[in-house]
């Protein structure tokens, strides 16, 4: 396994955390944000943002589906990603754009890794195979008790439908990425006010911005 | 890597060769062929027997699906496996029946791997890694030459419709992996009378169910 890739030129930003942190709306945020400050902004998230994907998302997510097997399940997301690095992250950072994107890398092994029973380095070795091993220059983790955040939520899909546990080994999995990259992450508390927390992530984002024009 | 998985219950034959080398068609028969013989078989294939795999071998062989990114099309293909070795595969051969499968994992090698522009070390790990490491007892590789094979095809899909070029890669692919493992692999010439193929295969199968049967 190598130790990572980042792209020379764009800025690719990754937002994370469990269920209800707020990652889809700091997200747009951000986005929103930069886009006022002149930058060319990709918002994207994943599962789902491209046509292979929205496709799998259905697949995977949708009561209907039943039981997939662990491995099924963790393929399909691996699928997504690649066929999401490779026409719309890649090419976008490769034009100097700014990405932001809900969820990546960290929520597989975060969710199938720590949360099933599939070997974690075996699972990271198929999630990084799947990207190229594309690092995000920046991960925000949202970080948040779980109760609090399915709390949010009166109808539950199948993933918000694991039990409490399940949730918590995800938050501490998010926990453990950030610690042990902390030039990558940034943690913050997700009960903050909305504000708060989308004025920390464009300080952290800045001097990438600067950075990366230079 | 390990050196691959064989259950101790049931038999499990794999078909590989490229398109028009009668794979199916030998599969049916010696399904046939051992169902009268009192045994029971479950006829199976890859991509697709499976309510996941049918709906992932229809976004990959579509034609409307456009070009898919190669690490999307191996990972669909490998989740495909994934879910087709947990849910019948191997329940099938744990009850101690004959699994006759038309496709495995040979075939992502060949044609991904062979075919395509991915690591074939990589894409190995990944398809292993889906199906457990799973192995036939017996792989039979009905070998073609390919201008042959697809001349049988008035209509062809997405992956017929590559160069023959291609389709020669595929061709030696199959072979370099049978004399690698000939314990395991019975290579025939596709252009044998279907009676004759049909009885060498049946030969070879004969003493793995009677070492199945003790």
């Amino acid at each position: 396994m190598r130790s990572g890739v980042y792209t020379q030129r764009g800025v690719f930003v990754c937002l994370e955390g469990g269920e209800g942190s707020g990652k889809s709306t700091q997200a747009r945020l951000l986005a929103d944000r930069l886009t006022a400050e002149g930058y060319a902004v990709r918002l994207t998230h994943e599962p789902g943002d491209t046509a292979v994907g929205k496709e799998l998302r259905r697949i995977v997510l949708s009561p209907e589906t039943g039981r997939l097997a662990h491995r099924t399940e963790a393929l399909l997301y691996a699928a997504d990603k690649a066929e999401h690095v490779e026409t719309l992250v890649l090419p976008a950072l490769e034009r100097g754009e700014v990405v932001v994107t809900d969820r990546y890398v960290d929520s597989t092994l975060a969710y199938q890794g720590a949360g099933r029973d599939l070997d974690p380095a075996e699972l990271e070795a198929v999630a990084r195979w799947a990207t190229g091993d594309l690092r995000p220059h920046l991960t925000v983790v949202l970080d948040l008790e779980p109760a609090h955040g399915l709390g949010r939520f009166e109808e539950r899909d199948r993933i918000e439908g694991e039990s409490l546990d399940f949730h918590q080994r995800v938050r501490q999995a998010f926990l453990d990425l950030a610690a042990a990259d902390p030039d990558h992450y940034l943690v913050l508390d997700a009960r903050a006010p909305v504000e708060e927390i989308a004025g920390l992530i464009a300080g952290r984002v800045a001097p990438l911005l600067e950075q990366a024009a230079r």
